[in-house]
């Protein structure tokens, strides 16, 4: 087996074979990926036992392990990086223990049989960004108003108002309506404008105080004196931000699992 | 490629060959595990990028999917079970689909480049099961003291009082000094008479009111009425909701990832 292979796959291998390539692939921070008929055992704060069964385990170069069962997006078992190894080869299994410090947990796989072994030196540069539409952003509002202000309570959304549709339309903690304008980029003059417009087709039928809020990752420096002479109000808002609300709230179910079920 | 075989690998293969083994394993609902070059592209409640690197897709059986990156034991992508999956073969590149319908969330995992492709048929019934010690309910009703009842203090834990050592000391929320004595199984007449001991023995020193609360999975019947008689409390918690409060706490880390990061 040369020194740094960028690839290496053994497809039914002995114990004594495995033993090698994961012994190897974590003195050469590799990404392992294992997969056969294993027990788990874990012990820390609590304890568990997974009864055998064929999974995939993944132990990453940082030292993060995984172990997959064959359904279910959630690992069954897992370590977080910095988790220290140590294999041990016995007569008819392999061990893999992973060690946390702090606090103490051990994760220990232990393979009766592998059907496939890996290890990759995986090149991974690229960058994740998370985006928001303007409608995320409304969506974000609706499911988090404090993104707008505490103690703001949405009444509806997208609202008919001629000349057009009003973003997000509420109540603030003291009573007043509240009338949204939602801009993704940097708010200029026809954003301004604009919210202003549906201030005024809603004044004559308001029967309390109203506010108008621009809400957008920053505003115009040259605009922000147009929009206090329109009594109108600015809050910044991040799009990520709200990018992040609605993930977590699509993410729901996971962090249950997280919280209930492991 | 024989129809349903256990275990096919290929290192290095050519896109075609990718995409007929990810539409064989999709249609036969085996697992499957790809290693390569990808970009990922993530629109459903907010938009995501990931440029390209090298990761791991994961698909299994029930149509969840995972992408992992080689560092870190969150996956940067990924859907639950029931995704509906197409497989777009280009130019260049394989894009794998990933549809969910409610609410409607799409993962596409663009290839340019496989390093490995595997597909298994894995056999895994072996159950899962979550135990917690004596000392894991001290620290579960520690970290959560509603697990005994609302409102409840602790002051100290393991602390000695003569014949011994009492598990958890509180106050409960009229005030009340609490002694909880913590069995993992069924408590039976010894443990009531435990309890018992340091009631007495705190008696004659406390300046107030003394409760005494017996906390275990079930209590024998026969010893009910001795408890009563005692003048003694019973508190039925199960050691697996224990264990999985103390795993919670583990996963803090794990669940602001998912909450605020992804």
């Amino acid at each position: 087996m040369p020194k740094h292979n960028k690839l290496i796959v053994l497809t039914n291998p002995k114990l004594t074979e495995v033993a090698e390539v994961i012994e190897k692939a974590l003195a050469q921070r590799k990404t392992l990926i294992v997969s056969g008929m294993c027990k788990v055992l874990y012990s820390g704060r609590a304890k568990s036992t997974l009864e055998p069964g064929e999974r995939i385990l993944i132990i990453k170069e940082d030292g993060s392990l995984l172990v997959h069962r064959p359904v279910g997006y959630e690992p069954v078992n897992w370590q977080p990086s910095g988790s220290v190894f140590h294999v041990h080869t016995k007569a008819n299994t392999i061990e893999v223990h992973a060690v946390r410090q702090k606090p103490r947990e051990n994760v220990r796989v232990i393979f009766s049989q592998v059907l496939m072994i890996s290890a990759l030196s995986l090149d991974d540069a690229g960058e994740f960004s998370l985006h928001a539409s303007e409608r995320d952003m409304h969506m974000a509002i609706l499911r988090k108003p404090s993104l707008l202000e505490d103690g703001f309570t949405p009444i509806s959304y997208e609202k008919k108002v001629e000349p057009g549709f009003v973003d997000v339309y509420g109540v603030d903690k003291s009573g007043k309506l509240v009338v949204v304008e939602v801009k993704r980029k940097t708010a200029g003059r026809e954003a301004v404008l604009q919210l202003s417009k549906y201030i005024n087709a809603i004044k004559s039928k308001a029967d309390r105080e109203l506010r108008g809020v621009l809400v957008a990752p920053s505003i115009r420096k040259d605009v922000q004196r147009l929009l206090e002479t329109l009594g109108l109000e600015f809050k910044s808002l991040d799009p990520k931000k709200c990018a992040k609300v609605l993930k977590k709230d699509q993410n729901a179910k996971l962090e249950t699992y997280f919280k209930e079920d492991n």
